[in-house]
């Protein structure tokens, strides 16, 4: 029951030797979704041991040459190494056009189809979702139009606690009852609630993607209690004036977003390549948020199962 | 007085760890010229040791997305950190078109101006040249438009031999005349022949690239005597048939074309994918042409001065 979230590229638009263009994977129960697809990202897919045939679905954030140059190889890869399946990709217009230019130009036949799905940038919707999973859209403020990304576990069915069926000596219709979050009658007349009887296995885990963007407050509340959010931080809290200027967070900034949303974690990244001593971001962004870290180039972040007791 | 190329990428269409996209360096007495530019060549510059800002020129064979995916990002890199000299660009058409279209999606504000020239891919042209350099284009047969290229350090002036000053008592007139090639006439009325008088400080040397392409009795007269020659071999012998269906060459035709051309030494790349032991790719070369030798990712191919006695 894998939920785990991989840090292929976490640079800003100069790449550096430190930090590639922006992409990330996200694992859900063996399902990967890919976040943003900076150039290289298939190279580093293969070095993270990730096939890029695995790949469930695309999400792109906004249309900058740092979160989707690579996109174009990897769809090259994926019909040499032959993809049958359609692959999906989520993007803000005019990403259509963009994509019907390189084909028109790049005599590329895949033996695939590309399924396009327009981001709307200026509200959030359910974008995505199956069994195990589902993907919101989060509105960012950019220079371009932008949007973050809420990936959400789904919680799973009810379990009925065997020492319940026991007990009270429950037969088939009434655990079907239960499962569905009811109250049972018992033969008895008496009627037992559902909190006796079924536990949650596990509650569903969260991540979430805000890159790039200023601080939103508006996006701090759509990914309220996730327990794992990337921010974008291109800019230390001195260089405030920059951000700004430019459409970034600053780490002081990226740290209030977490705040706001109650998350339990804070990934910060997108550095400008000016700072060379990322350890000072790092702690402008503690200061006002303990549990912030760097995102490292290359690592996986594991969410662990959230059992119920 | 350096000539060297330097090996970025010499991987096929489908990149693996071991090989990266195609992209060649050439540093002619410190100026940087790019010969393709796959995804990633910018991160490969870096590690190089080259500086993107001191590329003079790039020349791009043919667009496929394997040759030309890491320009965009490269051309994104130059702009942000500070290029202000005119990019020359030299690729096949409609190269115009695509970075038009490139440029109006992707929020590009550049601080320089990109200037595209057309290669023409069914004649042999002169197409770049400056003090120390002239670049010719080859005509290559793939399944696209493309040409290959051939650099050619110009052949300095001759220098005159202070021993010949001094034995025959040359005026400046005379050494004049003699650096022009001429053939000196002294006061007693005596000729010296230019050659006693004068000799070359060093040959022009000169390196070809020849990928993609079926291989090419036309481009191996082109290129004739050239000191390395860069050609692709992307099949095993074996596989003729699959070559010639998808306008490539094999190892032994690549070797033969070394041949025909008088070429010193040749690098083979491009190798696809499917060959695990690419020293058999290159033992096969070898059997027709003994100078013959894989491309190594990242390392640089000195061509030594070739001082005249």
């Amino acid at each position: 029951m894998t939920f785990r979230v991989t840090i292929l590229g976490s640079g800003s638009a100069l790449p550096t030797p430190r930090r590639n263009p922006s992409a990330h994977v996200l694992n859900v129960h063996e399902q990967f979704f890919l976040v943003d697809c900076g150039e290289g990202t298939q190279a580093r897919l293969m070095s993270c041991g990730i096939n890029p045939l695995k790949i469930n679905a695309v999400f792109i954030s906004h249309l900058h040459g740092d979160h989707v140059y690579g996109l174009f190889g990897l769809i090259s890869t994926l019909g040499l190494t032959g993809r049958r399946t359609p692959l999906q990709i989520f993007a803000p217009r005019p990403f259509d056009e963009i994509l019907a230019a390189h084909r028109r130009y790049f005599d590329t036949e895949l033996p695939y189809e590309i399924r396009w799905n327009e981001v709307r940038t200026r509200r959030s919707e359910l974008i995505y979702e199956n069994k195990v999973l589902e993907v919101r859209s989060v509105p960012l403020r950019h220079r371009v139009p932008a949007a973050g990304f809420l990936f959400r576990e789904k919680t799973p069915p009810l379990n009925v606690r065997k020492e319940a069926v026991a007990r009270y000596g429950l037969g088939i219709a009434q655990c079907v009852a239960a499962k569905r979050g009811e109250d049972v009658a018992l033969d008895s007349g008496e009627t037992i609630p559902n909190g006796e009887l079924t536990y949650l296995p596990y509650r569903g885990r969260s991540y979430a993607y805000l890159s790039d963007t200023l601080p939103s407050a508006r996006a701090a509340g759509l990914v309220g209690g996730v327990d794992l959010l990337y921010h974008e931080a291109t800019f230390a809290a001195g260089d405030k004036a920059l951000a700004r200027q430019t459409g970034h967070s600053t780490t002081v900034q990226a740290a209030q977003v977490a705040e706001k949303a109650g998350a339990r974690r804070l990934l910060i990244g997108h550095f400008s390549s000016r700072y060379k001593d990322e350890s000072l971001l790092v702690e402008e962004a503690r200061g006002i948020f303990a549990a912030a870290e760097a995102a490292v180039e290359g690592a996986s972040y594991e969410i662990p199962l959230k059992r119920e007791p």
